[in-house]
């Protein structure tokens, strides 16, 4: 049997008990049917994996004895992804492939273009959980409300490079462009910036180059979708500037099936 | 209001009066409630892009009568997407994103850990479809059905190169392993070949890394559900030896408002 893996806010360490919230005890007891004394792997974003053991508290309730650390909190490529809402089933996907591809931070952003306006931030950051928890990442990125374009380019934080993805834009290719920068640039905090469906307007355009730091590319003669070109983008990124720079470690044959549930 | 695209199989030429099938005829007269004349976008794979109007025939037939080309056909990448079933909401995913990315070929392979069997090969192939309908591809990745690992390993055709993406493989960084290849493999025709949720087995592993031009990569320390890891691929592929190499061409603020309903 799988062990299921759980993101908590509390602080981890040997010998603590951690109370599981309503829905992480439902979900347990009642869903995965877990009994007293079933393994836990738990992470928090700060302090690792720990392997826990479920104690069940009442009919309801329960909470994890924390053992022992299975996992090392590593630092992580601080890099955000700034998109414009599109529609319910692909802005969960873009949550949920953007959190298996390492990001930091989701910015949705509201563009004279932008479709949907309404956004579930509750809902997303519930999306992004569920997929830490099921591929093993130790953190959570986290999920900002949506802001308009123009505010978020006034309020940008100084150092932090762009990445621009429009699909209208003509930009050069991304492998190149990335490949060309400099190591400061390299080693920079760096945020991906993709249009919405019906591309960003001329103005926005316009404001977007005039920032410091800004790298535009394009991807391919292919017009693509925008959860399909922030994912690709994404991907790119970490293979060229993020830690799919590094070997991955060779895991067990049995190493996935025997983690977690999917 | 934006104009219709459609695939179809017929040959493709100026004055050519192309029959639409009955779920076209369909969709345009009473989905989009298109009229006589109303202006079409058609291609074939073969022949290009051209522009036609619809012409009613009946209460439900319609046909296309085909006007002036639009665009060429221009050469795609040859690369293949082998990958293992997994369920319906994510193989459709593999499908969609993989035909925008610009799979040539869609290969479903049944491993040892395979959990999903079943493959309704018709939905896969509506599904490429309607992608390269509304992302403006000029032609449709050929679904095939799904085969045993070991007798597409035998069947393997000489030339094609493998890049193998497995979880558990140990793979050196995929960034480096493409921009290391000669130019002899740079050239040649590709598959990538993702494993199952599960990982391939030990005895799969070694036979796909006994095989002649294989180039086994890893893609980062986070664990990918395999639909994520096929994307991821096949965006890195196209990156750095497929046709995302070449500048895109900048295209009009409102082009693609104007051109494809989403």
């Amino acid at each position: 049997m799988s062990v299921s893996r759980l993101f908590i806010e509390a602080d981890l360490a040997a010998g603590v008990e951690v109370a599981l919230d309503e829905a992480q005890a439902h979900y347990l007891r009642h869903v995965m049917r877990r009994e007293e004394g079933a393994s836990l792997l738990l992470f928090n974003g700060r302090d690792g994996e720990w392997k826990a053991v479920l104690s069940l508290r009442g009919r309801k309730a329960a909470v994890a004895v924390v053992e022992g650390r299975t996992r090392i909190q590593a630092e992580e490529p601080d890099v955000w992804l700034c998109f414009a809402p599109v529609k319910r089933a692909r802005i969960d996907f873009i949550v949920e492939k953007a959190t298996e591809l390492g990001v930091s931070l989701l910015q949705p952003v509201l563009t004279q273009h932008t479709a949907v306006e309404r956004v579930n931030v509750d809902r997303l950051r519930a999306n992004a959980i569920e997929a830490a928890e099921q591929t093993e990442r130790l953190s959570v990125p986290e999920v900002r409300r949506p802001v308009e374009l123009g505010r978020l380019i006034d309020q940008w934080p100084a150092g932090r490079r762009l990445l621009m993805c429009d699909e209208t834009g003509g930009g050069p290719p991304i492998a190149g462009a990335l490949a060309a920068l400099d190591s400061a640039a390299r080693t920079a905090p760096w945020a991906i910036v993709i249009g919405p469906e019906g591309g960003f307007a001329q103005a926005e355009l316009a404001a977007l180059r005039r920032m410091t730091d800004v790298t535009p590319v394009g991807l391919g003669p292919r017009i693509l979708r925008a959860d399909t070109a922030a994912l690709a983008a994404l991907a790119c990124w970490q293979a060229v500037l993020g830690d799919w720079r590094e070997p991955t470690p060779r895991l067990s044959g049995d190493y996935r099936t025997a983690r977690s549930a999917r």
